[in-house]
């Protein structure tokens, strides 16, 4: 007999949990005693936050991060295989969707395990959602270079495609770094591009907005240290 | 005073709603009168089944579809400045997202209206979490082209863009062109590409899984009629 992983969502700042997380969660963590994350202390604090019935100090955690060995992984997984299920959870919205997460899930797809993602908020997907672009046909490209001449070079590919491929194109950048992101958008993107501005998805503080580059030159937000996501769309 | 537009999600099947809805949405679909839906009938049902409060038979519904006017659309935001909230609400999932309702969306940015995303189940983001894929850089392509020699080509193209670009890619079919899908992919596809095959997601009968097209060959499974999202990534 074999146990299940499960991706377990995260909110996406301190809001309550039932703003944006399923009640099957409440559930489900009730049947986990091993779990796999990137932060234990947090962890702790998210479980006790959905009304964890179980002793959170009984719980086996495991770290996963940039320092975790393949071997390690290995050793993570082992409870599976005595009928244990394993709970992955996000530092923020999905679980294993850019976080060090998807290698857990690649191995246990090697392995036969099967691998249950809980429904939850994403950041890109929403953003894109609210921004009434395209969503048909969208990329989602991560985190662009930090240095800003390579950053504006990847600013003009993304600009140029989402016009030749009609593919909205959805990128992000280090909260303390998103003026510099916005000052290089507004300096070499055409004016008639549109930008959608996604910032604290799912806080009290929300903002979103989609104008086109022109607009935003005469209006530009601060948004120095908040999470944002960015989507661009050539006309 | 102006009121807000809320996207609401639905669940992607016939399960309890709490297993993907959080609690939120049954709150703020009674702050809501008016709404703008692309079937009346799964939606009164569903307002329902989410244990709306308000009388439904007293709410406002606005049918929006591919007859649906540029002018018409004008009409159905009015209410929002006699301070009423809009719902628009999704056949499946994420409102806005591949859906009719990005066109309200839109307008909605250019008259200035607030746009409230609600978190709920993406079939696409969920897929890709559950993958073990690379979550920091993919692509939604939507549907491919119906013609077999055209969608091979297309498969062919975002085989190959996956491994120049690093960049998994995302598409889906029509549910019961989906064998015909699986056996397009298998028969051009490298036999180390990597395939996820993401069936009835959320629901009782969901299966997940990643292997190599050499893996699948052995051990088609039959997707006939059954919601699935494909995800390649080449090596």
């Amino acid at each position: 007999m074999a146990g299940k992983i499960y991706l377990i969502p995260m909110t996406l700042g301190d809001i309550p949990v039932e703003n944006v997380i399923p009640d099957i969660v409440k559930r489900i963590i009730n049947s986990i005693d091993v779990y796999i994350v990137e932060n234990v202390r947090t962890t702790r604090r998210y479980l006790s936050k959905c009304g964890i019935e179980k002793p959170i100090n009984e719980l086996v955690f495991f770290e996963l991060n940039k320092f975790t060995k393949p071997h390690e992984l290995e050793k993570y997984i082992e409870p599976i295989f005595q009928n244990q299920n394993i709970g992955i959870v996000s530092e923020a919205g999905i679980a294993g969707v850019a976080d060090p997460g998807a290698e857990i899930v690649k191995l246990a797809h090697k392995k036969g395990i099967q691998v249950v993602p809980l429904s939850g908020p994403s950041s890109i997907i929403l953003a894109l959602s609210a921004s009434g672009m395209n969503g048909q046909n969208f990329a989602f490209n991560g985190y662009l270079p930090v240095n800003s001449d390579e950053r504006k070079k990847q600013i003009l590919f993304l600009e140029k495609r989402s016009k030749t491929e009609n593919q909205a194109q959805i990128f992000m950048e280090t909260p303390y770094r998103n003026n510099q992101m916005i000052d290089d958008i507004l300096s070499i993107c055409n004016l008639e591009t549109n930008l959608c501005i996604a910032t604290d998805i799912t806080l009290d503080t929300e903002f979103i907005r989609t104008q086109n580059i022109q607009l935003w030159k005469v209006n530009k937000p601060n948004l120095n240290k908040r999470p944002t996501i960015f989507i661009i769309m050539s006309k």
